[in-house]
């Protein structure tokens, strides 16, 4: 079983491919939960329905979030009471979230309910979010503001300068953990891939769940991978290479490279970045080169199957 | 001011008609909470509902509930989580209901929701839920099973024979009271109308609510004119023709006057039920013959026009 750490639409799109090489059973996703947020007091998780949505094939592609064909009725109504939202959620997309915030008052953890709804929609691959624990994914903007991660990326899309990133637990004294789920995930896989998501506000904040980090720090568990997000100095979606150079990195592969450094066995970069292999590999990480350019389903699975073989050869 | 007494469909449009008669402002809708319903976690109420819609004119006619236009999203998400749901909400309708609870929630009362609700969709007559407080209107049937309204009147569509009609206040010790908004409406109104709605169910649930039914019986307040939802014999829609007979009485207008008995001032009852105009005024109470039946708006306005003037004569 091989584990694949993942944020909203690279992930999901890559997790696609790798449904295309590995049975559906051998793959353990463990989502990101920084950027859930309440939305008329129901929970909605972007980042694990994204991932859903696009592995059960009824993902808008063209948004790359929420539903094929949704409506938005729902919307419509809240926006006639006054209340005109920055954040968009279709009408199937909403009873989800309607469905998961039930069950949540029921007693079930996010967790459980996550596999319900999994399993119901009928999706092979399992599904844990990083922890039950509340986290949330902060921005510190330059003007010194402190906004929900949504708020920075729908909201103001992207437009303020990141200044920090913080994760909060609100309500909640301690540090998040990971579950007990994830853990023997970690443990048991015969690898761990980080999808090509924002290295900051998805994969980091997965990484800033307890004891995960650490996990991937422990040479007796298999390899750990990643696949950069940021292509020749660009993000292929989302203010990844933005951020990097907002928070005074370079914008680049190596940059990404360096901020998994602490557990890191092999990088997949795309062909475009031969010339970072080099001071890459300096960091004591191997480095595939690949198409990383997900633009069909072909290569996804492509990606997914280069991704695999190099892991499995460390 | 008017107050009227209303359950859903034929209630809602008579007030509708009651719209081209009065300023909106000049009545005040007191509505059945007996049918409200949990839907996964949301308060839905029905009734209060259709009134809301059919004054806005964006009622589903067809139906007689719901938008006019909505999608179904929602409940085929829903379908698709294996939550086969009788009870049918479309897109639009479950977004108002999320709003309902969303405030409620926040510590708002029903009377406060409905009235922001109403005064944000921009309806200008008034509607107040009968009480603050739960009230469930309850069916017992012929095989002593103890049912929901709407589980009979949606799910088993009428299906049971009706042996009993009660009013639980779950989770409260103390009969459902009215608020004072109620109360103060019917002091001060000119006169108080019982809409052609069920006069077990809808009616009788307004009715069970402390002290409305007296507040009716003081010879102080305004004239009190129910119209009949009873026309030859049937009813015009819904299940009171049959529940009347269940319950052990004639299936007739007359049955209905007298269930208002002993508040009732006068009568509006259609022209074909003109044989039973001499044993209603036998009980003292004034009838008036038209057309109930209301076929278009302007057969609405027609029977609103009628009742006023009648009322206004007592």
């Amino acid at each position: 079983m091989w584990c694949v750490l993942s944020g909203g639409v690279g992930g999901a799109r890559f997790i696609d491919g790798l449904t295309s090489v590995l049975p559906p059973d051998e793959i353990t996703v463990i989502g990101n939960t920084g950027d859930d947020i309440e939305f008329f007091g129901l929970h909605i998780c972007p980042d694990i329905d994204i991932v859903l949505y696009t592995i059960l094939g009824v993902v808008d592609e063209e948004k790359g979030w929420g539903l094929k064909g949704d409506t938005f009725k729902a919307e419509s109504m809240l926006k006639a009471l006054g209340e005109d939202q920055w954040f968009h959620l279709g009408d199937g997309d909403l009873a989800l979230s309607l469905y998961r915030t039930f069950r949540l008052g029921q007693g079930l953890s996010l967790t459980e309910v996550t596999r319900e709804i999994a399993s119901r929609l009928g999706a092979g691959v399992k599904i844990l979010p990083a922890t039950d624990h509340r986290i949330e994914t902060r921005v510190i903007t330059a003007s010194g503001e402190d906004i929900h991660f949504e708020e920075y990326f729908v909201k103001r899309q992207c437009r303020d300068t990141v200044k920090a990133i913080r994760f909060d637990t609100p309500g909640c004294a301690v540090r998040a953990t990971a579950t007990g789920e994830v853990v023997e995930a970690i443990r048991s896989s015969e690898g761990v891939i980080l999808a090509p998501s924002n290295p900051f506000v998805s994969i980091g904040c997965i990484l800033a769940v307890e004891p995960i980090r650490d996990l991937l720090r422990r040479k007796d568990n298999g390899p750990v991978v990643a696949i950069s997000p940021i292509v020749g100095g660009e993000a292929i979606k989302g203010p990844a290479a933005r951020m990097l150079a907002e928070l005074g990195m370079e914008p680049s592969a190596l940059a990404v490279a360096q901020l998994y450094e602490d557990f890191l066995d092999g990088f997949v970069m795309d062909l475009k970045d031969e010339t970072l292999k080099e001071p890459v590999e300096r960091l004591g990480i191997r480095c595939l080169l690949t198409d990383t350019i997900m633009r069909s389903r072909d290569a996804r699975a492509a990606l997914a199957r280069a991704t695999l073989e190099f892991a499995r050869c460390l």
